[in-house]
């Protein structure tokens, strides 16, 4: 599932296996159509495109730390995309000619494997702990480690470009 | 510096104390330059108004990770805030009127404490480890855990609003 490939470069030392310098606890879970890997969308937009909408459940001690989020038309979801290695520094996406450092990628395979999500709150129900949203592009019951409310004022730069790809 | 005001309400089980779901380790830290609480700009917007740079220094074993990052126009930064309280699930922001969620907020008390930062990319020297970006809103030596590129397609979203702020 994530063999390496030619010109790709493995840490000396796999993350998943050095001293922590911190702790993540798991807040909830994410609720997605998608079952099977080759299912999946591999990004937000694609798994818009699908039309399929999405829900993250919040674990009950953490469902008061919802209250308001119905101010915010947008989040920002933080996942732990738990089964990716960690220890892969470079790397060829299949699709590329040539290999890539994973900070210029957004692979979840990355030396810390937390996943950015921006997506449109739909529905909110607090006592249920459900976040209704537009989409997501992970697997069913991937972790959820943070949310927050998306600010345009900080968040928004539309004008960003990736050089040598399809971004505006 | 967290002391707990009215209205708010703590975890009965701290995340701090929790028994972890999964770790992190410090990729690098943020140079910045606000030593001392008090002068430190509140949000990215506030940064950029200073005028003052900022960058990121990534520890050795990283460093090919950076390769291709100059191709990005700005950068997504993941920060660890390893000194706020992670036990305030309910908040009172000091020029709030009423408690809000921590997950309608952007307080770095929060669960898991990662801060969500989006610069413009200005410098890239891969062999020093050092990214250079416009500004920064944390402290001097802040740990980061993760460097992802921006793609406008899946995190603009200068149309998002949040309900009684002054937020397009």
């Amino acid at each position: 599932m994530f063999e390496t490939r030619q010109g790709e470069t493995l840490l000396a030392a796999d993350p998943a296996g050095l001293r922590p310098d911190g702790h993540v606890v798991f807040i909830g879970r994410i609720v997605s159509p998608w079952v099977v890997r080759d299912e999946c969308p591999k990004n937000m937009r694609a798994a818009r495109e699908t039309g399929r909408a999405a829900s993250i459940l919040i674990d009950e001690p953490y469902r008061p730390g919802l209250q308001n989020l119905e101010r915010a038309s947008h989040v920002v979801i933080l996942s732990w995309l738990h089964h990716a290695p960690r220890n892969l520094i470079v790397q060829k996406p299949r699709h590329a000619a040539e290999p890539k450092g994973v900070f210029s990628l957004r692979s979840p395979a990355r030396p810390n494997p937390v996943g950015l999500h921006v997506a449109k709150l739909v529905a909110l129900d607090i006592e249920a702990g459900r976040i209704g949203i537009d989409a997501i592009d992970v697997l069913d019951g991937t972790p959820v480690i943070d949310i927050k409310p998306y600010y345009a004022s900080v968040d928004a730069f539309p004008e960003a470009t990736i050089a040598g790809r399809d971004e505006k």
